[in-house]
């Protein structure tokens, strides 16, 4: 039996919950949980934002453990490895997207959640979703990278970004604050759009070379032609043609933030300068080990706040209180 | 003095203008016009429709001729050399797109029109702006290339648009019936959307492989997750969430016509597949040269309506009416 974390109901409380997950699968492993992250999704999920809950729900999606158990078929991994598990436990594994390194686009991909997620002492996955953690990586941190980060770093590959980009980075949060993190290290010229003084400061610290208060205009309009990329992790509608106008030509204004309105966004806007709009979900497997390296190499980490997972419901508060800073993980 | 047709007032009719264009610059030409597409954005500019238009206006920016003479510093362009000049008629020379080979984007670039245009018997340009036609290229059908050809051209440069690409083209007029054309010779598989069975028929004939009635719901839905790139050449507003449902995974929408209203395009839509939606403006004269000869290799020729340019108000008409088929070319 694996001993989790359900919510029962839309917008429910978390409870103890019990299942029988049956016979491990060949290509799957079963981890034990160390550590879960909470990501703005979990709590998505848990309201049923997005149409597709199913409850009772085991959320979680930043899963950091060791392997417990290996099916017959797994080859890669071995008992008792450091591993994660995001957003994904499963591919189709056949499609064009899983055939070119793209599993993270499958239209087949069984999210985490949906398969019965990481707020448990132990989860399932198949092998091709698990990553190995590199020795060297605090496991205690690793969680976020899992989703938040991957889903920050992941446009730097798909859209080969430059070390020689001038990128914005709109949202300085959970997602946000692991861009600037990453950004820096890429070689990029790092600007923070935020309006906090206190997050300003913070900005500095996690590697941005320069910050923009977006609520005012004379910093906006002084902006203008300058951004190769600006990446919002805002799930809130702002201006976006302002922010397009910041952009200099065959600049990109990229999405990974879940914002539910439209975009609003003037097409004279992007054929003067060919800029373009974008967005993306987490990343393939193989772009999460990139990540894991590239972060170790770095020494970056995502700023976490621990929480026992048995206060989860605390945690979730804290999150929904728009108090975290940047990313809770649970430790179990 | 230079014999013209110009408009002397916002929406007003061509008439009859002479002007002294002073001493040739040291990198400027003159160009005997012998032919003058007529472009939507000749419209578009004399009803001052993008606010930027000054009176006495002479429009004509899809200009084919030949050299009648060359400043003292031009270097590549001889007397008698076949040439032609589209939207630009110079760029500043020094800011980082010129710099690029992206004079196309150069903010200070000056369109034809604003500096005198091509329903003229002369004009005049900045060397750099002006491209060499190769032989072999019929010059009575050449100039739409400048304009409308490297319009719907240059985003398959830009954007490194395999062979292997589904493509489908919306918006089967001016531009769109060239993108056929080059699509269909770039190796792509060729999809037209049409509701019109005249240009269905007409589709094929340019390079189609399939048309797709876009009104058709059935017909869309079965599309769903097809297509690498849309490029769409048309200026009115469409639903393009529904368009965007259409993209394969990473699968790009691209504007080239200039439709004014926001685009209310759905983040999600975005997110999920990681797709993207881009426009551009005409193109560079170094893609122009390479448009030249990719044409010539494959037979490639806009679909033209010849007058006389003394019937130009005759010609505007015509294209006011949409009754142009496909592209109108002036004869001096």
């Amino acid at each position: 039996m694996i001993h989790a974390y359900a919510v029962k109901e839309v917008g429910g409380q978390l409870e103890s919950f019990e299942y029988d997950p049956g016979k491990l699968g060949v290509y799957e492993v079963e981890i034990d949980v160390l550590y879960c992250g909470v990501c703005h999704s979990d709590i998505s999920m848990i309201d049923n934002e997005w149409g597709m809950s199913e409850y009772p729900l085991v959320p979680g999606h930043e899963v950091v453990g060791k392997i417990a158990e290996v099916g017959e078929g797994v080859v890669d991994l071995k008992v008792g490895q450091a591993v994660g598990l995001g957003w994904h436990a499963g591919y189709c594994g056949h499609c064009g997207c899983c055939n070119s390194g793209d599993e993270n686009l499958c239209s087949e991909g069984i999210p985490t959640i949906m398969n019965r997620g990481g707020f448990a002492d132990k989860v399932r996955a198949s092998e091709r979703a698990v990553v190995a953690i590199p020795e060297g990586v605090d496991l205690a941190k690793a969680g976020p990278l899992f989703c938040g980060g991957i889903t920050v770093f992941n446009p730097l590959v798909q859209f080969d970004v430059k070390p020689t980009a001038r990128v914005g980075v709109v949202g300085i949060g959970g997602l946000g604050h692991m861009a600037l993190q990453f950004l820096n290290a890429w070689g990029c010229e790092v600007t923070a759009f935020t309006s906090s003084e206190k997050k300003r400061e913070e900005a500095f610290e996690l590697g941005a070379h320069a910050t923009l208060n977006s609520r005012d205009d004379a910093e906006l309009k002084a902006a203008s032609g300058s951004f190769d990329l600006i990446l919002t992790t805002v799930n809130v509608k702002l201006d976006w043609n302002r922010y397009l106008q910041t952009l200099a030509p065959k600049g990109r204004l990229h999405f990974v933030g879940a914002t539910l309105e439209p975009l609003d966004v003037s097409a004279m806007q992007l054929i003067g300068q060919q800029r373009q709009i974008s967005g993306s979900p987490v990343g393939s497997p193989g772009t999460i080990a990139q990540m894991l390296e590239f972060a170790k190499l770095h020494k970056i980490e995502p700023v976490v706040e621990e929480f026992p997972m048995e206060q989860i419901n605390k945690a979730l508060d804290h999150l929904r209180e728009g108090k975290a800073h940047y990313r809770i993980v649970l430790k179990k």
